[in-house]
């Protein structure tokens, strides 16, 4: 099974690049304060970030005093936009296939993905692996797309009589795979539910600390009144976990 | 503030006790093995469950070799049911409104509840008081509506163009009161997120042990062809934290 890197299509690089959150980096995501919140200080620590892409969140760990951060994509396009941007001999991007990921066992003391691991199929494998990749008591903080977001086939907003937004949830057990035209035509992605992937957490050894179903707060639906549909359905999750 | 007490409404009365779960018990509820599976041995232990109902749980925990049960339930007339279905000396039955509970400190060696916590309002206040009456190391297992189901406003199926149920999610983020017309008029349920719930459990200092987001088997389904549309969105949740 080959792994889809679609980051590295043209098509989809180009509109990704275009992206707020590309183009201007972790102050333009919503969920990034959020996310922040989730965090232990970073100061001494060795940092792993999965699915680096741009490298934003491994010059932001530098600059919070990580002792060194690892950033690993499997997009070559990324990585290069991500070497370009910086020269601290702190920071190694290195291309990953994130399905068989070796890391080596307890090297690092805080480990971080943002909206990677639902592209991954061998979720297991990969969360196996941070658990031995991190020291004990060192955290686990990521996003992923919700799973209501994910679960519907089709996936889409429907409007009531009234007019009112919903998000309509079909085939939520069913795990596995989902093609959908973000930014391109047939990107996978991964359905798993919440309870799916948290109990591969709890499996694992990780003890659960947060769980966030992450919606826009009242000042960014002020600043960006289009976020308001957010707070109809979860659209992201956060969770932090402690190894 | 006072506690809605549907249970006690005759209307709602007489059509809950025609429900398969009312009449004969454990084994009619479809989410029955799973809540089983998450609980520990409870040969000799000291069991609480909140929202007791007709007591099917209480007996089945004595016929496990609990040492004592307190079965607690805001309903005069479940209560008057449950005591006539058993004489036994160690099961004891009593009327507790559960927004103001008040068990004393690490009396119990196991806490279960069936479909009750999503009627309480001062959930925080509950939870702390669970978190009270458990002997550090024991278990609380229980079951509530899952919020995708409690989040609508109004809650239903919908029906695609090629006539594929979906269940319309709004609202979500929306958390309080819920109006609905179950088995009587202006029944009052509570939505709350599941990052919520999860959230409040870890800062009382549970760790959180399983998150079971239940849909039927495929035996259940073959059994039960109607129940095929539970797979579409996770009907109920199933939590196990220890103390």
């Amino acid at each position: 099974m080959a792994t889809q890197n679609i980051y590295d299509d043209p098509d989809f690089f180009e509109n990704y690049s275009r992206l707020p959150r590309s183009r201007d980096g972790l102050s333009a995501a919503p969920e990034w304060p959020s996310l922040r919140a989730l965090m232990p200080d970073l100061s001494g620590r060795r940092v792993v970030d999965l699915g680096c892409g741009y490298g934003w969140f491994c010059r932001f760990a530098r600059e919070q005093g990580a002792k060194r951060v690892l950033g690993l994509d499997v997009s070559e396009r990324m990585l290069a936009r991500a070497a370009d941007m910086t020269s601290d001999p702190g920071i190694t991007y290195r291309r990953a296939d994130l399905e068989r990921l070796d890391l080596g066992p307890e090297q690092f003391d805080f480990a971080y993905s943002s909206l990677a691991l639902h592209y991954i199929e061998n979720l297991p494998g990969l969360l196996a692996e941070v658990h031995r990749a991190l020291v004990p008591g060192s955290t686990f903080v990521f996003s992923v797309e919700h799973p209501i977001v994910t679960a519907p086939i089709p996936a889409g907003w429907s409007h009531g009589s009234d007019g009112r937004k919903a998000w309509p949830v079909n085939s939520y057990q069913k795990e596995g795979s989902r093609r959908t035209n973000w930014l391109a035509e047939g990107v996978i992605k991964q359905h798993r539910t919440l309870g799916t992937t948290l109990n591969l957490l709890i499996r694992l050894g990780f003890t659960i600390a947060h769980v966030e179903e992450w919606a826009p707060t009242d000042e960014q639906i002020a600043a960006h009144p289009e976020w308001a549909e957010e707070r109809e359905r979860p659209m992201f999750l956060l969770i932090a976990a402690v190894r």
